[in-house]
């Protein structure tokens, strides 16, 4: 049974896709969406990293994700990423998702100013609740330091977690970093913590993880499922090792377009294909080696069917 | 005169005060605009890093230029920084900015993505410059590294002047590295380029600099514009030591904030030391440090009447 008061499972950082007129595009969007789900996914984060969310602008933001609630699927089931570089804009993301229902929203520090002291940052956060002031609002701090340049530190999770301790409700770690991740298991129990990977899931759940909130989990939704259900079963070092394998040769090529470039060979769907700059799409020559690279091993790993 | 057609000169990256209610002030930003001016600013660049431009929303950005604009400042005197992580909403800043009639728009590279590519850039600016679609656009390229992560490379120069001679107006360098800005004046004689000090202002303008866009042109524009003016006078030495000096003490503490401290202390209204977070506030005692230090210069500078 889905829970809708917590997220947890694997979690889908939904890649966007767009038009020929260049905007994002919103029946694609619910059909990649519905396909996510039916394979098990247990939640979805549209506006992460991989959905180009950066690149998207704050009006088609509200639209896709009010499109995506209206064509059926559960708000409770979504994580919506609403964090901006601008306090206000971030409000209005944040206010307009838990207006939806959203179960949660994944919330970036503000990237510009890379010296950003833990205070500074704090108050970021807390004018962010309370700017929002909803007893609704569940956020997951984002920690992806690669591309933010401001790291969310222990004692920052810490002052936020005892401040507010119903709005703040766990992390994304995008860092990689599993002892890191560990160690804040151990030291945060009331949070929920998501690795970016599912090459972290088998030994992350061991200690406590959430789930896990993954790039690749685009195209092996059902598989990564089963690991995760079946994680203290006898298979499950053998599903950690495909479903790594293959998220491992899809790291090899810039990870957006790839990931678009397989969602694209599989529907047979080459307006899958687009990204915005400063991403660049994949051309058929790139498209047809990353297939060839992976077909066999994905091939096979779409197949296993989760046990849900 | 005044020269509409092109922005040079003593450029200030305009401070945003903040209103009690933590909204930005307009009449407060105003009132120092017109000092500002007043004082021999050849134009002003709201929403720049020092105008905590990140922290402000979309559509506070846009109320504040219009304000601004009614208030009789002369658009072609402006230069509003309209850059964001994405296309879509850099668009919609940068085609208000030009209806209004700016003289220019300061553009930094979408600053999310830390692995773009010179390709993946120039595509972010051609697709800006089409989507607008309008001859008045004078484009600024925003170079500052320590802060987005993603360089201006004098490569993407080079292609976006040659695809756009028109649209591409010239740099502001934040680099700190005169070499280099040196090496591009020489390189694109037809582009303006503003280094971001005054302390490099008489150096650059014996090699071509059009002026430079300064956070310290906030408390000191009037000696900055003298030194622009006289550069080749017999004082320009002294005032290049006075104004690098006053520069170099201010920069000892966090620039947004201490500069605030200043103004707030000049103009004897505290309101002006509210930022916005995650930058923090100087208090009482950091302020009256940081005024303690300065009075007897910043006094002094101030009182060089600009020979305009």
């Amino acid at each position: 049974m889905q829970d809708t008061t917590h997220l947890s499972g694997v979690l889908a950082p939904v890649l966007t896709p767009f038009s020929d007129d260049g905007r994002p595009d919103s029946d694609r969007l619910i059909e990649h969406c519905e396909w996510l789900l039916d394979e098990g996914c247990n939640g979805l984060v549209p506006f992460g990293t991989t959905s180009e969310a950066a690149s998207l602008g704050l009006d088609e933001r509200m639209e896709l994700l009010e499109d995506l609630i209206d064509s059926g699927v559960d708000p409770a089931r979504l994580m919506p990423g609403t964090g901006t570089p601008s306090l206000a804009d971030t409000v209005t993301l944040t206010e307009h998702a838990v207006d939806l229902g959203c179960g949660g929203v994944l919330v970036l520090p503000p990237y510009f100013y890379k010296d950003a002291t833990t205070e500074g940052l704090f108050r970021y956060y807390a004018e962010l609740i309370e700017g929002v002031g909803d007893h609704r609002l569940r956020l997951y701090l984002y920690h992806i330091p690669q591309m933010t340049g401001v790291p969310i530190t222990a004692d920052l999770i810490g002052q936020l977690a005892s401040e507010f301790p119903d709005e703040i409700a766990g992390m994304k770690d995008s860092s990689g970093n599993m002892a890191i991740t560990l160690l804040l298991v151990e030291a945060f129990p009331d949070l929920a913590f998501f690795p970016a990977s599912e090459a972290l899931l088998m030994e992350g759940l061991k200690h406590g993880v959430a789930g896990c909130i993954s790039a690749t989990a685009n195209v092996q939704p059902g598989a990564i499922r089963a690991l995760f259900d079946g994680v203290e079963s006898g298979d499950a070092q053998w599903l950690h090792d495909r479903v790594s394998a293959v998220r491992s040769a899809i790291l090899k090529s810039p990870t957006i377009p790839g990931l678009k470039a397989l969602v694209a060979h599989y529907r047979n769907d080459p307006q899958w294909l687009v990204v915005r700059p400063p991403l660049l799409a994949m051309d058929a020559t790139e498209q047809a080696h990353l297939v060839g690279e992976l077909q066999r091993d994905l091939d096979f790993t779409l197949s296993i069917v989760a046990s849900v």
